[in-house]
């Protein structure tokens, strides 16, 4: 039985518990997960030590109601926040650095349950290196939103989106679909080291993770006049998933990749699995001249990804 | 007359636009303020050039019925949101370099509001050279959140909190008080050439953005054991501001700061006049022993500052 996000009396929501005393209690829950100031949280800015090279910067929010709910355990939804944005760290082959939340919430929002969030951030936190070196925390009637913004540093080469080209073939990572009925979208790990190994690897040319969905994502990896001709039976589905679900379920939170044409894929996938072993790998299609679809191929308009403002 | 946070009809709301129309508007709204991906808004991350020196990083929220309401205009709320994180960059002495944002909204906001919030922000991003280099979008029924993360990098010194001493002196620039009353809290300029110029003068030992109200916000300047004693004869107070609104009502976004008990004031105040002619900087009490408060002096604990999470 998940503890409850709203408190049942007065005497155990965070409204009760006010503003200073809800920041030292959030400092205890991070732990050592949060440095002191100015490294960390208690002053107007966090101080971070100089990075060197380029630096990665990304953002994203958990909402009650659209990225948890009642069935996802607090310190899960903690570390889903965090991983979340791990994962697109992940999708450049870049390495996280540092964190800041912004934290806008009911203030009868329960302590017990905050407190499982901010002990799953911090040992998601712990896991990755990753301090939580500053924060806010603000009212928002009727709502719990949690935003996250990672700093990450680029290693060596920044994987992005664009750079794939005709005859590319297209790679997935893991295993697809019904990632919200299986609590996939809170379990799964951040792709960050296969996303760095992929970044040194040179027939990689572009990259991102799947989050709304492959047949949404897809797209994102597509450069105009192309299309991705991806095949069904290809599709690494989840136990129990069909191909539509595989297709258009998203928060999968896997890296799909392209792969020059010109490559030697077998050499590649057996580096893989020396790098990964039992990690899942699947080329499930190509990039194709946008008027040269092979039949058989998937049509991704056919299948909707998760479109957000509904 | 304001235009309206929500749209009177479907077609005019964010929603009926869709996810993607509306990142390509967003872009749009913000023109030259958003670089082309990878360094702007497109990819997973954004990715920065090399920053030199530390960073400092900070996040605020800009929230509807909290930070603005109808009475203020959209392009002036999407400016406060930006200029209310640099307010906290001023206040360690920092530069701005690039901002990212998070949006959390009803799907009935109105296009209209939403492309008056961008171009305001987009107006300040451009005054202050800081790029929007990415952000998120993401439905949250019945609120508007914005989420900024500032990022900056210290020109040299950086000021904190913690440093003040006893017998120091504590000053306040600008006026204080009535700042929803009069729009202030979004007309304001942040202090940014007032907190560099502050940071580069040794007599200065701390400092902060008045936030929450000159009350709280002593506190946060004034070292265990200490208490701050400021005179309501001597606050500078906005026209029609009592001493217990300029003590309690915060969004001032003035800095506050100690100068060393030993420092020659006559020439640093001089020095001051000379770096910003008419800009009021006020000498408002000293830091003494906590149990041996003045008679006359202000108790900080008589006037409430802002508390979030009421």
């Amino acid at each position: 039985m998940n503890a409850p996000l709203y408190a049942r009396t007065r005497r155990a929501s965070v409204g009760a518990l006010g503003e200073a005393a809800l920041i030292a209690r959030i400092r205890r829950w991070l732990g050592a997960a949060s440095p002191r100031p100015p490294a960390g949280i208690g002053d107007d800015c966090a101080v971070l030590p100089p990075l060197l090279g380029r630096q990665l910067v990304t953002v994203d929010p958990l909402i009650q109601g659209i990225h948890f709910d009642r069935r996802t355990p607090a310190p899960a939804a903690g570390a889903k926040l965090l991983k979340r944005n791990l994962s697109d760290i992940a999708a450049m082959g870049g390495r996280p650095r540092a964190a800041v939340i912004a934290l806008a919430l009911d203030p009868r929002v329960s302590v017990a349950w905050l407190g499982g969030f901010y002990r799953g951030l911090a040992r998601e936190s712990r896991r990755h290196r990753v301090p939580i070196v500053g924060g806010d925390v603000a009212t928002l009637p009727g709502a719990f939103v949690a935003t996250l913004t990672l700093i990450g540093s680029a290693a060596g080469r920044v994987l992005t989106r664009t750079g794939g080209r005709r005859g590319d073939w297209i790679y997935v990572t893991g295993r697809l679909g019904r990632s919200l009925a299986t609590g996939h979208h809170h379990r799964f790990q951040p792709r960050l080291a296969e996303g760095a190994w992929l970044a040194r690897r040179p027939e990689v040319r572009a990259m991102l993770d799947v989050s709304d969905g492959l047949a949404k994502d897809l797209w994102a990896l597509t450069p105009r006049g192309l299309a991705p001709a991806v095949y069904g039976p290809l599709l690494p589905r989840r136990a129990g998933a069909s191909v539509a679900e595989a297709m258009g379920d998203g928060e999968d939170y896997e890296l799909l990749f392209c792969v020059a044409a010109g490559a030697r894929r077998g050499p590649f996938e057996a580096a893989w699995r020396r790098a990964f072993p039992g990690e899942r790998l699947t080329c499930v299609g190509r990039l194709v001249r946008a008027n040269s679809v092979p039949p058989g191929a998937l049509v991704p308009g056919d299948f909707h990804g998760y479109e957000h403002l509904r």
